[in-house]
């Protein structure tokens, strides 16, 4: 027998009406002990454990997953590729497995998943073993089946995560990939030391802007109420914040049986424009980065359609916008880097609130299980 | 002045009430003549034009594309790596161009587009002729910039497709991209010639078969009477029947404005299973092939939480499934391979009868621009 180490009082909701609630609040203590696992404040610099292959000959990375944690993996394509300049493919575990994929003996494989023994992920990993590549679990339970099973695991120091819908685990997995990125692209020579120190300082600095974020969670709570009215909600993002969108739309659709959709904002006029009118609330994941002006954009044509925007963005990024949305949330300024960890926030916050008022079951929303640990 | 080469008769709606219907009844006569370009029914055999690189080099491809034509690459990504071992990455082209893909020089890259004219799609393509990328253009019109921006173009047959909501321009799509991957498997040696035969002969009963299926439309037609009165709808499918879970759903979403989502069968139970009620009909994709029993697994487990199945399956899927579905819609039993192209009709066709049920403008829906020639 071995036990699993946590303190008693992480697993009450404490002063928290729902586990999702102490969940999303918790953020800021688990994204911290997450990057101290990783990262070396002083020296600003990324370590991760002591892998039995060679970082540095990655040429292809493929992550597999399901839910969540497959949006996760679609951040860390961004990341990876950018940083490390090696091609990522990111797939659905269901489809991985079954689909013949190509792949390379050698390959680094990623599998990730919250409580590590999700079927289809744990399927897939196996297959990949099979074929010889070099694999790595990403779990938040060491003794999970795929993390025994993978060549080797990373952890994120979520603690127990009660909620049915994927919260801290997501943004912890997120910091574990960011991690990830700069240490493939420092490990295969990619990466310049001062780009390494930049990041770093701009993954020490997330703690603190979430915890800045759940401060503003009143103005959140505020616009729930409007979009608990609407039958459907689509999320929109580019970039990073494309995945994020999806998150947020999954994150709304589980808990509050509202049926949202996330789309990456470049097609948008490939056809769900649509669907947009007055009932259809649009949230918006825009950062200011270099793709701000196209989202803006985006943004400025469902305003002029009549639809109700919710504009996620950073002080610089608000005063731009010409078109005045329904809610404006600020988000603290950041290197783009690290934006898809935080804007991760406010889209669980919406979810929650936007439960709240429905009177859903917030922890245990109909027909979905935590774990799924069947096909 | 060049002047395009199309009958006069192909402009008129004939005897049909909207250009988007007369282009679904179309199919037939468009897929066989894209057939004839490639296809040699005596020998069984592919043969695509010259192309001024070598196809059995091809280590690596990636597909850029918007809307429908992505999910047209989505499907042609399982063909290639099935048939030809080529690792293939689909992307949409408003995220690619601005994400810093990692792309090799001499990787061949395919840019799919009807007219020939996306906006992204274009200035992804000349991202990748920047960098060295051997391109292949797949429009369906000849004189169009993408097509004379690339280093080869194939043509789909499809003719002017005038309604918005791309049809007979998508089955065309798939008809060449099957062909490419047969093309791409003889060339490197991974396909072997007894398969190439079996697959041709499958793809040269694919006009016959989408005659078959147009012929069975009064069954569709039923079913959509019930549909129109939804609000929201999801598709699901599996391997090359996810991409047509997807194209359904946007389909549905362009001309009839309810909100229709496609999702991978095995993402279910990791989030949209709490959108199901009896309120949300859901759209099977499941021919019979090797997930057919994971699909019909997913499905058995959505009716018995009382939702309203519309179960798209061959004469074989739907003797085996034992719950009983809201509408059963029967297609021709094929090889697996030319599956999702017979499977994109009778989706076509359902939202279709679903637009004329709810009176809305179905050639010329709200929002939307036939091309997206801006960004």
């Amino acid at each position: 027998v071995r036990l699993t180490q946590f303190s008693g009082a992480m697993i009450g909701k404490g002063e928290h009406r729902h586990f999702m609630l102490k969940e999303i609040f918790e953020q800021p203590q688990v994204v911290g002990d997450t990057l101290n696992t990783m990262l070396n404040p002083a020296s600003r610099t990324i370590t991760l454990m002591d892998l039995p292959f060679d970082l540095g000959s990655v040429n292809r990375v493929t992550i597999v997953a399901c839910g969540t944690s497959y949006y996760a993996g679609l951040v860390a394509k961004y990341w990876i590729e950018r940083l490390a300049k090696v091609a990522v493919e990111v797939d659905i575990a269901s489809e991985f497995r079954y689909r013949q994929p190509v792949v390379a003996k050698g390959d680094l494989a990623i599998f990730i998943s919250q409580s590590g023994e999700t079927a289809d992920t744990l399927a897939a990993l196996r297959w990949c073993l099979d074929r010889g590549m070099n694999t790595i679990a990403l779990v938040n339970v060491a003794e999970s089946t795929i993390a025994r099973t993978a060549h080797a695991a990373l952890l994120t120091q979520a603690g127990p995560e009660i909620g049915v819908a994927s919260t801290k685990a997501f943004t912890c997995q997120l910091t574990v990939l960011a991690c990830v990125a700069i240490a493939l692209g420092r490990a295969n020579g990619r990466l310049p030391a001062t780009e390494e120190a930049r990041l770093s300082q701009a993954l020490a600095e997330v703690p603190a802007c979430i915890s800045e974020i759940l401060r503003a969670d009143d103005g959140i709570r505020r616009v729930a109420e409007d979009i608990a009215q609407a039958r459907d909600v689509l999320y929109l993002g580019r970039g990073t914040g494309y995945p994020i969108a999806l998150e947020g739309a999954l994150k709304l659709k589980e808990i509050s049986y509202i049926h949202a959709e996330g789309y990456a904002s470049g097609e948008l006029k490939h056809g769900p424009i649509a669907l947009i009118d007055d009932h259809v609330p649009v949230i918006v994941v825009c950062p200011s980065d270099e793709l701000y002006d196209k989202t803006a954009s985006n943004v400025q044509e469902v305003i002029a359609r009549g639809a109700r925007v919710v504009f996620l963005s950073d002080k610089e990024g608000q005063a731009r916008l010409v078109n005045k949305p329904l809610a404006a949330f600020t988000l603290p300024s950041v290197d783009p880097f690290v934006a898809p960890i935080l804007y991760a926030v406010p889209v669980q916050l919406l979810a929650y609130h936007v439960a709240v008022a429905k009177g859903t079951d917030v922890d245990q929303p109909r027909n979905l299980a935590k774990s799924v640990t069947v096909e």
